[in-house]
C-alpha cells in the first residue's frame, strides 16, 4: 500500500458527511466522518466545509475530489443531472458535474431517475449500486440497499431497469420518537434485535399479507396489556417496518438478491431476508460507495492512476 | 327545548377538550372547545381545568359530569378501566370511575381492550361508538371511526367482538410535516381532497394490493419529476394511507359499514369507501359521541332525567 493519496472520495448525504483519501489501487490512507451534511454545509459554505475535512487529512491543494449524494441535488452545493432508468450504470461516469469557479477538481456524480407511472430518483445509492455490481460481477440481480430511503433496483443483463424507494428508516425514526409509540419505545430505538421473537413474529406477519399501517398501534396496546418491553416493542416496529418492505419488494421479483448493508441493517435485514427464504449474498455498504467512488474517480482522471 | 342544564358531557382527549351542557332531552344547552388536552391539564390540575370550563358556560355547582376519552388513562385524570371484548356497549354504562375528594360528581367511562393475539384497546371511541349504535339501532355491522388512530370495529348480534386501530391521522401528520414529504406539501397538509385525482387514484393503488411504504417517496419524486402541487401532494398521502387502511379492513370483512366521522374526514373517507365499492351509512361523530355521554348519564343519574 502507498501512503500517496491519488484521489479523495466523498459521501455526502442529507446528514452525513464522509470522507476518505485513497491511493492509486483505491487504498484507503485516511477517513474523515462528520454530521456536515447538506443543512449544516449550507450555512458554512460547501467549498469551505470540503477544504476544512481535506486539511485535517493534510490532503494536498490539488487532489481532485469525486462526490456522490444529495450535495448534487436541488438543495445541495450543485445540481448533478438524473441519468433516467434503464441504464448502464457506467453511464453516472461520464456525467458528473464539475464545481465551477473553485482552484480545486471538484466532480458530483449524477443520480438516477426513473419515469412514468411510478416515479423516482436517487442520489448516492447509484455510486454503491456500481461498486455493488463491480465488486460482484453482478448482471441479473435485484440489489437491496437499506437505509433512511431503502432502494431496491432490478438489474437486468448488467443494466438497471427500474427500481422502488421504501420510507422504511425515515418512518422507523419518526414512529419510535414521535408517534404514540415513543412511550413504548423510549430510548431503545438503537435495540432493535433480529434476535428477539417479536422481530420474527412480525416479519413473519407482514409476509402473510397484513397491513402495517393497521399493525403498528398494536405495540402501544401490548406494552399496556401485555407489558412489551421497550426492546420487544423497538424490534417489533422494526420487523414491520421491514417486513412490510420486504414483502413489498417480494411480490416484484424471483431474481437472486445482493444485500448492500453495514452493521445492524446488515443483521436486521439479513435475518428478515432468511425468514423469508429469500436467497442472498451480502456486500458491505461502505465498501461498495467506496469502490464506486473509486472506480469514477479512475474513469475521470485515468492519468492520475 | 329547556335551558335547564341536567348534565355536562365532556370528549376529554389528548390534545383536545369538549363540553356540551344539555337539558333533560339531551339537547345542548352551551358548549365549549378548547386545546386543553391531557398535557395542558396534567400542569394546572384535571379538576381546575373542568370548573374553569364550566363556569365559564354557567354550569351550576352541583351538575353532574359525564367524560369520555384519554382523561381516563393511565397519563390522565385517574385510570377507568377497560371493559374487554366482546363486549355489550352497555356495559361501559356501569364501569364508569368516580373522582373521589371533589365536589362535584364527576365520572369517566371505561375504554375497551382486546386482548390475545392481537392486543388493542380504545378510549373515547366506545362511548361514540355506543351513541352510533342507539341512534342506527345496529346490530351486524363493521363501524369505522377514523381520525389520530383510526378505530374499525366489528358488531355481531349487537355485540363489538373485536376491532383494529390504524395509525392513518397520526402519520399523516408526522410525513406530512416532519417527512421528506414536508417539501412536497408545506403548508397543503390541510388542502388533501377527495376531488383531486391524485386522491382516487392512490386509493386505486392501494387497493390493488401494492404496498404503501413503498408508495410515499414517489410523492417527493413526482414533484421533482413532474411538477406534482403541493395540494396534489396532499390528496396523493391522502389517499395512500386512507386506501391502505380500507384495503385493509375491506380484506376482513363483508358485512355492510357505519361511518362516524364529520367534515373533511367525512368527505375523504365516504369518497374512499365509494371508490372501493363499500357500502355505507354516515353517522355524524360529535352527535354520535354527545348521543353516547348523554346515554352513559341518564342511565348513572336517571333521577335527573
Amino acid at each position: 500500500m502507498s501512503d500517496i493519496a491519488h484521489y479523495a472520495l466523498s459521501d455526502w448525504g442529507t446528514s452525513r458527511f464522509r470522507l476518505w483519501l485513497v491511493d492509486a489501487a483505491g487504498n484507503v490512507i485516511a477517513e474523515k466522518r462528520s454530521d456536515d451534511g447538506l443543512d449544516a454545509s449550507r450555512n458554512r459554505g460547501f467549498a469551505d466545509t470540503l477544504e476544512g475535512h481535506l486539511s485535517a487529512l493534510g490532503a494536498p491543494a490539488d487532489l481532485p475530489v469525486i462526490v456522490c449524494g444529495m450535495a448534487g441535488s436541488r438543495q445541495g452545493w450543485v445540481e448533478a443531472r438524473y441519468v433516467p432508468v434503464p441504464a448502464d450504470l457506467r453511464a453516472i461516469l461520464s456525467g458528473a458535474a464539475r464545481i465551477e469557479n473553485i482552484a480545486r477538481d471538484v466532480r458530483i456524480i449524477p443520480g438516477l431517475s426513473q419515469s412514468g407511472h411510478s416515479p423516482n430518483v436517487m442520489r448516492g445509492e447509484e455510486t454503491q449500486l456500481l461498486g455493488a455490481i463491480l465488486a460482484r460481477n453482478l448482471s441479473n440481480r435485484i440489489i437491496a440497499m437499506p437505509g433512511t430511503h431503502s432502494k431496491w433496483v432490478s438489474l437486468q443483463e448488467g443494466r438497471a431497469t427500474g427500481f422502488s424507494t421504501y420510507l422504511t428508516g425515515e418512518l422507523y425514526a419518526l414512529l419510535s420518537s414521535q408517534s404514540i409509540l415513543r412511550h413504548s419505545i423510549g430510548d431503545a430505538a438503537s435495540s432493535a434485535s433480529p434476535d428477539h421473537p417479536q422481530f420474527a413474529a412480525s416479519i413473519e406477519l407482514m409476509l402473510s399479507g397484513e397491513r402495517m399501517l393497521g399493525e403498528l398501534f398494536g405495540i402501544r396496546a401490548a406494552m399496556l396489556l401485555d407489558d412489551l418491553s421497550p426492546e420487544g416493542a423497538a424490534s417489533r416496529l422494526s420487523g414491520l417496518l421491514i417486513g412490510a418492505e420486504i414483502a413489498g419488494a417480494k411480490a416484484k421479483s424471483s431474481d437472486g438478491i445482493t444485500l448492500v448493508a453495514s452493521g445492524a441493517m446488515a443483521a436486521l435485514y439479513g435475518a428478515a431476508l432468511r425468514i423469508a427464504h429469500l436467497d442472498f449474498d451480502l456486500v458491505d455498504a461502505d465498501e461498495a460507495v467506496r469502490k464506486g467512488l473509486f472506480v469514477a474517480a479512475s474513469s475521470i482522471w485515468p492519468s492520475k492512476g
